[in-house]
């Protein structure tokens, strides 16, 4: 049928193909990342002529996803190859102006698609900074020397402390409803209802005024922490960085690893890295990634980690699994199901679990365990039916066990098949099942799955270190189905078919709505209620129509809308 | 611009003019409510020939708003008319059928925005079965002898107690994602995920299984309470009825009180109740709803305020103003903002505050107090711009005063105005303003209002009983804006010419964001992500474009989706 879309997707710029995750400092066109004893200063100074798409400037510090990525990348590098840091401020170099938000011209010519998965992804880095301060103590601070619009807002609000110049213009805004008919889509409404707990009658007035708020009546509405004059904005700032580097309890001592370029080779059907590999089964829409077990033992000590870098096999292979999921997301639309496996000795990767459990306090290992958390948390909210396939020969034990309790189903199979040396599939459990890598709804993926009845987590947790085969795993509730060879290669076959022959939409929308049984959180409550309204906004005439408003955005002429309210 | 909708409205059949939310046990056409003791049976019987709209029978026991409206009406008599009754058993009175659910021939042929108008009832419908077992004390069994598909089983999925017929045939079933391509409205989803904590694998295959679960497996997989012989079937209701109205806590005694039909007067332009008046600004898309305090001081004991039944003032301005909201929901898509002003003595309905608070514990203050508390969560829930203006002669006061928090700003006129007799407006607080009245996220208004800072909550509540004037209400945070005679209408004007002049849509997704700061629980999450899920999908092609399911259903041609996923 005819492209649901009202906007054709504008062409990647200079010639690309694909939309790329990787990037390195050296390579930015938008950031300038600079490090000052323990305090980094993250800097915006936005190439308007370097966008990701034909077609549009990136004027004012506005963004695309092109910019996210740097962002995305400089904050993992402040993570892993500068331990020492303990504070970030973010900044602009622009004159009065700190950033004008997402892009408006680069939205009005994205797909409905390219829209979502861009919201979704500049989310991902926005609560990624979050974390940054909770788990690694490392505090951030936005400098806002003049304009702070929408996304520019938004990004303001992820930091843990926000100072507004007060000059008489510098102002923050979200002025996405009246300029744009659309929502603030990067978490701007939650975070002001609920991270900084904004009297709604005040947050009504301020999501409603397309200049915004400026001064004192900022601080008083709870929109910036303070207000600073032009002349002591640097001294101010400066103040504050050491104030929070104090309190910050970072502990990351000797010189950070360096994040090495992906190994990766693309060929039309599928991606190869150093520890997955990706197959595309096209006319079947599946995309299948294997995640190998780690080729030799854990080393003996930290230093020996440190030594490895990002050879270590736990981030290898998470830096892998993160890129091809992200590549699937925003590349590879066509993909209905993502098929996991995994091919090693369940032994070997629970060794290398007793390893990070041997060294949790050393900075690396924490970081590493964190970076799991989010690539699992970025796997949840893949809108993709997710499916585990454990067989012969695979090693789904400890966190590669995470990928088929994130999975919708998952299927086992019973003992081996004919001709074939592997030993039977089994599931194994390790203390990282039980805490380390809690939902963006804060409960461990098994608290989840066994909500009905607590003391099923307990029973499992009991079994921690055993190779449990497919009708133990089954009878313990791991894995929805055990199938015994006869009736795999059918059932599978069948369950991947009809969940090709559903509508996309609707298998969206049902996994959003089982996926995440329990209680909410900011961040949940970003990613279900905030982005399935924009969502929904996004289709409606109102915003992308032809008379809507971000149609008409610059154009002189105003939107037309539908006055029905709905 | 060109309607928003795909599908144009179906016109109401019988030539109604407007979708009536009245009505009572005489005038049923779908269902029957019978009474034997402290058991009632509510007997679902559709008459296929009786829709609300044209063009469509409600074959099976499908039901569309019309049927909901009596299922509504027949839950508020249980409330009122029959304070004895501890259970109300849920059963069909077709053959091998439960409910069919939704009728899909009236979902294809309805505008998008009496899709969405009519799942928010039908929830509301849902979740009032659940207050009803909560804080009722009066339980409810839904008693399964055949299929209950879609909305049938969410039907089921609203009551303490599912009872499922083991005849090899009868099932409960999701089907609306394989058949349709869209969600199940109702609360489904949540339901089976958060309130019977299916294990989100099982979730999953249950909800793409078109012909649903059936005996053991059901049970088994926790969607139903009990699988019962046919040949039992009849005796084990009986049973367990008797055990459930065993356990009720319901101390409802003597006669209930008559819910006579409401006084109502439809102008072009206005409707007049008895104690609330509605007026529409058609040009500025405004509804003012005026409700009148009460006109006689309470009455001096529980046996009056019996004998006064619907007459007595809580109860008659609660029925009234929910028609209101109800009417304007449905039927008057247009209004852009609900103005919300009262007239009357703020001490008078304190002292009906006081009355209801000294009886608390006889049933029918109980009922009316529940009654309001619905009430607000449905105007929480109503997608217009809501706005309090308090004005000289007004009597926001205790339950009144919640209109004033519920709404998205408030406006208070310090003084008097020249040449206006009425005493300066103020706004009072009272005991039910603390805890009676919870939102659907569970939280008081004023706790929500002051989430930044709980003493701010102690501290107006110190403030029980006076008569605030404008400033003080301000400097206590419990109007937005004061103003003068002389700023009152420019302020006032602009802001509803503002709200009139975006995006409906926006200005929707907005408020959802905005009024919900804190806490989730069940309910919210039906309204917020599995409604805003529900109604993107409801606008994607997929479902509702020429090719999709919701339009191709029953053609005997395949739906033919986009196949990118979003």
């Amino acid at each position: 049928m005819a492209d649901a879309d009202h906007a054709t997707q504008r062409p990647l710029a200079n010639g690309r193909t694909r939309i790329d995750f990787q990037t390195e400092p050296a390579r930015y066109r938008h950031w300038r990342l600079t490090i000052d004893g323990d305090v980094a200063t993250l800097t915006m100074d936005v190439d308007e002529k370097a966008a990701l798409f034909e077609g549009y400037d990136l004027k004012l510090n506005s963004y695309d996803l092109g910019v996210d990525i740097e962002l995305a990348d400089a904050i993992e590098r402040l993570r892993f190859e500068q331990p020492q840091v303990r504070v970030v401020v973010l900044r602009s170099a622009k004159p009065r102006v700190f950033s004008a938000g997402a892009n408006i011209r680069m939205l009005a010519g994205s797909s409905h698609a390219h829209k979502v998965n861009f919201c979704k992804f500049t989310n991902e880095t926005r609560n990624g900074i979050e974390d940054l301060s909770e788990h690694s103590g490392l505090k951030s601070i936005c400098a806002i020397n003049g304009t702070a619009a929408g996304g520019g807002y938004e990004l303001a609000l992820a930091t843990d402390h926000i100072m507004l110049v007060d000059d008489g213009s510098a102002a923050v805004s979200l002025p996405e409803l009246p300029l744009l008919a659309v929502l603030p889509g990067t978490g701007g409404l939650t975070r002001v209802a609920d991270k900084r707990k904004v009297r709604r009658d005040h947050a009504d007035a301020f999501c409603t005024t397309e200049e915004g708020v400026k001064g004192k009546r900022a601080r008083d509405w709870r929109l910036v922490d303070e207000v600073v004059p032009g002349s002591k904005f640097d001294e101010a700032i400066a103040a504050r960085a050491k104030e929070f580097a104090a309190q910050s309890r970072r502990n990351g001592t000797g010189p950070g690893i360096k994040l090495a370029p992906l190994t990766r080779s693309f060929a039309p059907d599928s991606i190869g890295y150093g520890t997955v590999a990706v197959e595309f089964a096209r006319a079947e829409r599946i995309a299948t990634i294997t995640l190998r077990g780690p080729a030799a033992p854990p080393p003996a000590a930290a230093e020996a980690m440190v030594a490895l870098g990002s050879n270590f096999w736990p981030l290898a292979s998470a830096r892998e699994l993160d890129d091809a999921i992200l590549h699937i997301r925003l590349n590879e639309l066509d993909v209905a199901a993502i098929v996991f496996k995994s091919s090693g000795d369940p032994n070997e990767v629970l060794a290398y679990e007793g390893f990070l459990d041997a060294n949790k306090d050393h900075w690396l290992a924490r970081e590493i365990r964190l970076f799991w958390k989010r690539v699992l948390k970025r796997i949840d909210l893949t809108s993709r039916s997710l499916v585990a396939l454990i067989e012969p020969g695979s090693c789904f034990a400890g966190t590669l066990a995470e990928l088929a309790f994130a999975s919708d189903r998952s299927y086992m199979l019973i003992g081996t098949r004919d001709g074939d040396n592997n030993p039977p599939a089994t599931i194994a459990l390790a203390d990282v099942n039980f805490g380390a890598y809690p939902m963006s709804n804060g409960l461990t993926r098994l608290e989840c799955r066994f909500l009905a009845n607590p003391a099923d987590v307990e029973a499992v947790k009991a079994e921690r270190g055993k190779m449990l085969d497919a009708e133990t795993a089954q009878q313990l509730g791991l894995v929805t189905f055990a199938l015994d060879d006869i009736d795999w290669d059918d059932e599978v076959r069948v369950f991947l078919e009809e969940r090709a022959s559903f509508s996309p939409d609707a298998l969206t929308g049902m996994e959003a709505n089982l996926r995440f049984a329990g209680p909410e959180t900011m961040e949940s409550k970003i990613f279900a209620r905030l982005t399935a309204w924009q969502n929904w906004i996004f289709q409606r005439p109102n915003a992308i129509g032809e008379e809507g408003a971000l149609k008409r955005y610059g154009t002189g002429q105003k939107p037309v809308f539908d006055t029905k309210r709905v």
